[in-house]
């Protein structure tokens, strides 16, 4: 990958559509763009200013386009950036993207633009990952968390704690030049105060790990119950009531998942599934071992009862069962509109249970304010305005290591240079996490994971 | 439809990308995202500038973007405009518009940014139809024709026409003031001149008409042969070879379709077809007369014969069948790696049929050539630079038949009112093309088929 070149690719997604972009990045972008643009000087421009015109290849009118001229180093990859917005039709995207490759341009590798604005300085790897990391949030909780990553909060920090870790360090490598003299210039117990300090946030960071999967990939919600108790009717009136308020603002409903929908900020997967009873029926024993199975990767089960085709008994059974003990269990009575046994009613109101009709409105509402009380209680912390990935996790975890290390040396008096020795660690760890240490492999990994034109 | 409002839609395709983008439109658009935007104040800047900070709602920040600000009339619609280049996640775009909704933005309808870019005089009826083609041109031909549109060379001449003839009908309308007088100032002369001119420039177009589905739509070209002679595998070497060449850029072969190739700037959808035999088969049977309803379709059949495993009186009779009659036929005789036969070898080269394998590469480039040949020479006409859709040729079928009245009055030496009365139908007609004469109905049909944000 020579960062030299003066990258393009196509920026919007692919399909028709009303606007296209394509993007260059690089010394020759204006060059290259404004020998295509027959309007205007584009050498001549200011930045941040768009200009109206026609793009020709080999005497052929490409289209009628809007170019948005960014001059370095104001720009995302503080480099030249040139934006042409045209009518977003493959055909004219293709045609664009081969004349500038024709005019010296290379098309840029996934992430390439977000590479360049990290390696220029723009950003941070926290902030590059957070960048992916906006673009695929489907919630309010995974946003949120996505911007205040792209904002630096938690670099800033952890960049702050590693500043005043460099400097105890140097202190400390300043005492290995002057060992013969044992003097001590790196006050003791400012260094283990500190060392707490960042110990404490790394833990407080590394708990935000668990949130991880729930808030980026969803929260797993299992609908689980005998056969006919109305789990798919359940299932079904979910989801039409998120997809009525949805559709409120058409244009933007497209890709609306059929099986998710957003509660309290939260994206919820819902897997329904097959009746469990004792079956003789082969078929059918597949179809409940498989619904026994998901019960393990589920982070929420909703059980459900039917309130008027059951006893008592077998209801107490059934709570009772194997399988959910130690998980998330949300119980539901459904068919409360039918008549139902006493001795039921009470056990369900004593033990604060919810009753439903999947077919009543209000239930279903009810029904999404519990599920939503209990992911908030349960599941997601009510601040989580941080989140770490496993990358993150896995370096904080060795800061910690390294920590723990210095302080047993610490304790133990031990020798200057071992104490530099793992302080160093910990520094380098540390800076992982932001890239101020970095290697290929861990770059690659990260930018791979991007979509082309970021 | 309230041309009042403030419009707000997302302008880029649906899913996740790089960059996503919302649009405004009205007198309002500034003011609307001036008061979400926090790092500036877009009442005072410039018409086509960019500007980098926050979108914040209800103090939650959405996103970091670029907005470009448009200021009327300078702008696609003549109305203040206002884009917004955010990530490309499907969740902020939508928080996006909600919050322009509810600082007073509506949904645009579809095509409703060109619908206003028409209303307000920056292009003509036929221009705004041509943004549409421009977007869904998947070739060389269909693109080149949607520019011409956009750029208003067909409807130039279209208006200069219509501008000719209003100046002599109103010379006609002026002779009917002064009737009684009977006197003459619309020369006759001139008068048939330019409805001879208005109709022979109506013929060129009615006849480019014929072009509008196979430029539009692709050439349906059919596989047909018996079973076994190679079709499948010609189909698969001609898409392989067009794969080959696409994907020479990575990164924008994602929407090409299983089973079409452009070829000459042409694009050809194949259709392979089960082999042709006698059979009791009641399912392949089925098969052939699929194959055989096909034929009336296609604009192009290429006839498969195996050139090993025949005999040249069977040939005769196959290439002899009724239902070639008529029809578009290219012969390929395939499998002449193999040792053939020379009586059979002499009638291809004596009739100048085709003889290739479909194993070999050059073999696949010669046959592109003859499909290319033939097309340009049966199908497409080379200069078709104008081509007119369904409203056009409706319409300018009717200006001829006005036109047809008027000569015959003229040379009855009919009253003046009977010219003056067919000629305004002309006029009528003719307007209806550039959208100087419309009607709602009309006007509703040509916007609903725009992708909304155009």
């Amino acid at each position: 990958m020579n960062l030299n070149d003066t990258i393009v690719a196509q920026s919007t997604p692919s399909g028709e559509g009303a606007i296209g972009i394509i993007r260059l990045s690089g010394k020759d972008s204006i060059t290259i763009i404004n020998s295509l643009f027959t309007s205007k000087d584009l050498n001549k421009v200011k930045t941040h200013t768009i200009h109206y015109g026609n793009i020709e290849f080999n005497n052929i009118i490409i289209d009628e386009v809007l170019v948005s001229v960014f001059k370095e180093p104001k720009s995302y990859t503080k480099e030249n950036i040139v934006e042409i917005s045209c009518h977003g039709s493959n055909y004219i995207i293709k045609k664009l993207i081969s004349a500038t490759v024709e005019l010296g341009a290379r098309v840029a590798n996934k992430g390439e633009f977000t590479f360049r604005s990290f390696l220029n300085g723009n950003i941070d790897l926290s902030q590059a990952e957070a960048v992916s990391d906006l673009i695929s949030s489907n919630s309010e909780n995974s946003h949120k968390i996505a911007i205040n990553h792209i904002k630096g909060v938690f670099s800033k920090k952890i960049k702050q704690l590693r500043k005043d870790l460099i400097n105890l360090s140097s202190l400390l490598e300043l005492e290995l030049d002057f060992s013969e003299e044992d003097v001590e210039f790196a006050n003791r117990d400012k260094l283990e105060k500190l060392l707490d300090e960042i110990v404490s946030f790394n833990n407080m960071l590394l708990d935000s790990y668990k949130l991880n999967n729930v808030i980026k990939d969803g929260i797993n919600v299992l609908i689980l119950g005998k056969p006919n108790v109305g789990k798919s009717t359940i299932l079904n009136s979910l989801l039409e009531d998120d997809k009525a308020i949805i559709s409120d603002i058409p244009g933007t409903t497209r890709d609306v998942l059929e099986d998710t929908i957003t509660i309290g900020g939260n994206l919820l997967r819902f897997i329904d599934t097959a009746g469990i009873r004792d079956t003789d029926d082969k078929i059918e024993k597949i179809g409940i071992k498989k619904a026994l199975n998901q019960v393990e990767k589920a982070s929420l089960i909703l059980y459900v009862i039917d309130l008027k085709n059951t006893d008592l008994k077998s209801i107490k059974s059934e709570l009772n069962s194997d399988f959910l003990k130690n998980k998330n269990v949300i119980v539901i009575g459904n068919k409360n509109d039918l008549k139902i046994e006493k001795e039921i009613n009470e056990y369900f109101i004593n033990n604060k249970l919810l009753q439903i009709s999947a077919q009543k409105n209000d239930d279903i509402i009810n029904l999404k304010n519990s599920l939503n009380s209990f992911i908030k209680e349960n599941l997601v912390s009510s601040d989580s305005s941080i989140m770490i990935n496993e990358r993150h996790f896995a370096a904080l975890n060795n800061v910690n290591k390294s920590i723990f290390n210095v302080k047993k040396n610490l304790k133990n008096k031990s020798n200057t240079d071992l104490l530099a020795l793992d302080i160093k660690y910990a520094l380098n760890h540390l800076g992982e996490i932001t890239g101020e240490i970095s290697n290929d492999e861990v770059l690659g990994n990260i930018f791979s994971k991007f979509c082309i034109g970021k």
